[in-house]
């Protein structure tokens, strides 16, 4: 048995951000579509002052593929103490006919990427077709991957970039106008930042509310990115009663996505929720219906998400022989 | 980053009966100190006449490893179909301090062998010392395993064994005598081969009662290892109500071990199971008290083994320089 492995610099090269739009596109519909089998993800508990390591299980059964990713981040000493990053992964595909092991590649990539993609897939369906200015909450790697994706669907005329510490939004705004010429004006306060957006990305980690309900305008598409455990927190909640919400997993999000919240306090029931994004990809229930609304977009991340763009980097590896064989055993 | 890779034939060459009884008993100290961290397992539904795979996570405080194994089994079409054994395995080890990959080995015999460790762990602490004679319910690969690790902690003078397909039985004869010269009687019914047995192990992963509790002699000691999910089972729950319950994990075995059963009945209470196998090991319950009780070890299986058996096969091949090195990522 040969199993296929990739290495970071091999994926980076494999994957296109195209690509990962459309396998992050096919995640969501397969999910609302009852083809994917995702268990809850399992996590450890180390020791304070580490970070954390999560395991994210998924099983397509149209492509057949059992994605199982290890990813770890906030390891903040790892450069100065053991010489590695702060955050790593590791993704191993099994054929689910056989559960033979086919492929293990470095997953370190691939939870920023698909993440981002996210975003884009929820712009392409929610936001306004005549938008154009961005507000970015947080200025860190995950909005970096927010607006990289997010400018492979669209033309970004200007982003208003804000972050708790100023330094970063100025490194933020001088990265993205050299990579992607998308002019970025530094917020002095968030309120300023999100009065002008079209487009609202947080992607902060927050754990309370950043942006005020009366902040935002009528016709505001918001990704919501940051919340994906109890905890952490980035909207005010009032900003549900009167948006549509759409989720990327019901069960996700109404335990601990941004969703929880709203729920938490009352302000929305179950019933409020518009739907699942697959759901509006498949066509069974309306996007954006008008100019004004506004539309939430919470992103919890799943397995599937892996899933797919990891069997995607496969595909691509084997099609350009790319990548190194090697066998665990011999029959 | 450099990770170790062990092939199946590496880890066979690696891997030492006596090694394995350490990292087991050490396993079930571990557990019952608090030193383990172990998610409950998570599995995958496949389409039905395929096998199945399960994902076991655990942390050991102490060694400072995660491991993760992927397990599969029940595959029967694999050698025909898809060229692969139906029986597949991986291990993960991360180093817990900063979550870098270290070893990836192939996990195809861990599971058997740390099982059959198990029961002998279990001999070692709970059979009479003056036992002789092993009645085997069950005579596949894991009836092997349990002999052979048995067979490294006491002389067994005989083996009584009996199978619901007695060709299989006396292949296991065949087997067993040719590679370890005991003796194997193959009994022409389950209540003969058990009347006679000083230790009786079950390893048939069947659905129901298969040993009556009249047919067990005052003295013997049961190694139970088919049952470690609802809806298998093995002994008569009657056996419970005058045995010395010994568990290896107290959560797991009163969920969906073989001392579920009796517990569901009503034969016995949560307070009637004696102990864990690791406070045993410790010294802080006591062991057998005298030849004429019955003792029940119900292994249901745990992330722990794997964490502890993997981890001297890793220790193993770094000192004698086995394995190849790959690097996953240049810093």
């Amino acid at each position: 048995m040969r199993t296929l492995l990739l290495k970071k610099d091999e994926v980076r090269r494999l994957v296109s951000k195209t690509d990962v739009i459309g396998a992050v596109e096919e995640a969501y519909k397969a999910y609302s579509s009852g083809q994917v089998e995702q268990p809850p993800y399992l996590g450890i508990h180390l020791p304070s002052r580490r970070g954390e390591i999560d395991f994210k299980l998924g099983y397509y059964s149209v492509n057949e593929i059992i994605s199982m990713k290890a990813h770890s981040g906030g390891f903040k000493n790892n450069p100065a103490e053991h010489g590695v990053p702060n955050s790593m992964g590791t993704i191993l595909l099994f054929d689910a006919r056989s559960c033979a092991l086919i492929c293990i590649m470095d997953g370190s990539l691939i939870t920023g990427i698909r993440t981002g993609a996210a975003g884009a897939v929820s712009v392409k369906a929610l936001a306004r077709k005549n938008a154009k200015t961005i507000a970015s909450i947080g200025t860190g790697n995950q909005a970096r991957m927010q607006i990289r994706a997010i400018n492979e669907i669209m033309k970004i005329e200007k982003i208003h970039a804000w972050d708790s510490t100023p330094e970063t939004g100025c490194k933020y705004k001088a990265d993205i106008e050299r990579e992607l010429g998308i002019p970025v004006i530094v917020a002095s306060s968030k309120k300023e930042a999100v009065e002008q957006a079209d487009i609202l990305v947080t992607t902060t980690r927050g754990t309370g509310s950043l942006v005020e309900a009366d902040w935002v305008k009528p016709g505001t598409h918001i990704v919501a990115i940051g919340t994906d455990q109890r905890g952490k927190q980035e909207l005010d909640p009032e900003l549900f009663r009167n948006a549509k919400i759409i989720v990327d997993s019901f069960s996700q999000c109404t335990e601990k996505g941004e969703t929880w919240h709203p729920l938490n306090k009352n302000i929305i029931a179950k019933d409020d929720i518009h739907g699942e994004i697959g759901e509006v990809l498949l066509g069974s229930k309306p996007g954006r219906e008008s100019d004004d609304e506004i539309t939430i977009f919470d992103s919890t991340g799943m397995a599937i998400q892996d899933n797919t763009t990891a069997s995607k980097i496969y595909q691509n590896a084997i099609a350009n022989n790319v990548g190194t064989f090697f066998q665990f055993f011999e029959e």
